[in-house]
């Protein structure tokens, strides 16, 4: 077994809104200290993207942008605003599907997701929220070794960080929570070669254990999830050397549905 | 809000073996006791998908099959015992993928999965699961529906029971827990028409509830899971009529990758 009996899912309270260039370890410290908890070794603290966006300073005043030929093309195809176009295209290597009110693309970072994960719900006013859109963090994985290596450090103990948002899925319908950034644990859990109960080898043997993360989390999290953006996810152990959520993307080559 | 801040997920101690015509809701009642647990309102039991099928004796022994010509022919093509492939076609309405080692069918529940979710690991010994075969329930939100009532009766509280599974996903890799049966609660969580935090109408808005829980469950079942089969997640609150698992299935109208 290299996975704990007994796991506790914990919603930091009182993480205020972030805006661009806040400092998210130091919110994170605070909501600890508010919480009365205290980091202890292989802690995962799960956050949610758009506050790691938003500190990053990946709030776009639509105003600035100004779209393409081709986004105007595409705008009319899928019925929405022309320069949110521009921001998905610019955010991605690929269209994967575009249908009235649903474009689907390869995000740069490799990301099979609607819209780029480009995104104009819960920024600020509705006036506020037509004017602007959120983009993902330029590079999530650093973003989480980033935060990791500052908790760690404060707190003494090695904790993991994991940057959540939630997507949708080929086949079944509803979003899940799914890990875009990790730091501090193996985002896939490869336990090939492991036998099974009964000493065989096993079959399906790959768990995407970063993302099974991610998705406890966004329970607590709740849909409008800069309510309760930071979770700490207590309980969890493994034996595997750490790899980032980038590892969570299959290669093009290996991919059956695009 | 309707979902909780804090939730704990617990693994029921020492479930036996399980085999055709176990009593799954008194395995679990004997778990529940043996952990010094009672259940309240609101538990959610997550039950993997293997001792459900075990019990529901649908352990199949492959020299009872004889395989068609079709899946002969497919058995080849995919370097599979023609046996096992019988078996996954007589499960399946559709083949949507087949590659050397890989098919990807849409099960007649429809379930777009590996192999039909036919499994031959964690079966018995090595020897026997080279002649045996797992199907999945035949009617899991059934099983779920049938266990819930048992439970929640037998506890003079309303709990709500998931059967989870381990699928694969286009564009990510790694397994990750899913629900294939659910009952007590709403496997979708639809929120349209719920205000983001600043009062916007939120864009995407429907969650996989179920299959949130069932990832968070998969985190502490193992990867060989019938080691703790079966979880008890406590703390997660919600405000919408029960929904089945098969609520969570694409329509195929609906999907855009088949």
């Amino acid at each position: 077994m290299n996975r704990a009996s007994a796991v506790q899912i914990l919603a930091l309270p009182g993480i205020p809104m972030v805006k661009a260039g806040d400092d998210i370890a130091a919110l994170i410290e605070a909501g600890l200290v508010r919480a009365g908890l205290r980091l202890q070794a292989g802690d995962v603290l799960v956050i949610a993207q758009k506050i790691v966006s938003k500190a990053e300073g990946r709030l776009i005043d639509l105003a600035s942008v100004t779209p393409s030929a081709e986004a105007v093309k595409l705008a009319e195809q899928v019925q929405k605003d022309p320069r949110v176009i521009e921001l998905i295209l610019s955010e991605s290597v690929r269209v994967v599907r575009a249908r009235p009110n649903l474009v689907i693309t390869q995000h740069r970072l490799g990301f099979v997701m609607a819209n780029a994960g480009v995104d104009q719900s819960n920024i600020a006013s509705a006036e506020e929220a037509a004017q602007h859109a959120l983009l993902l963090p330029r590079d999530p994985d650093g973003s989480a070794e980033a935060l990791r290596a500052r908790l760690s450090s404060a707190a003494g103990v090695a904790v993991a960080v994991i940057i959540n948002d939630s997507f949708g899925r080929a086949w079944r319908r509803g979003t899940v929570g799914v890990a875009i950034g990790a730091a501090g644990l193996p985002a896939l859990l490869d336990l090939r070669g492991t036998p099974d109960l009964f000493g065989r080898a096993l079959q399906v043997t790959v768990s995407g254990f970063a993302d099974e993360i991610a998705a406890a989390a966004s329970l607590v999290m709740g849909q409008a999830d800069e309510a309760q953006p930071v979770v700490l996810v207590r309980g969890l152990t493994w034996r595997a050397p750490d790899a980032p959520a980038s590892e969570l993307v299959r290669p093009p080559a290996e991919d059956l549905f695009r």
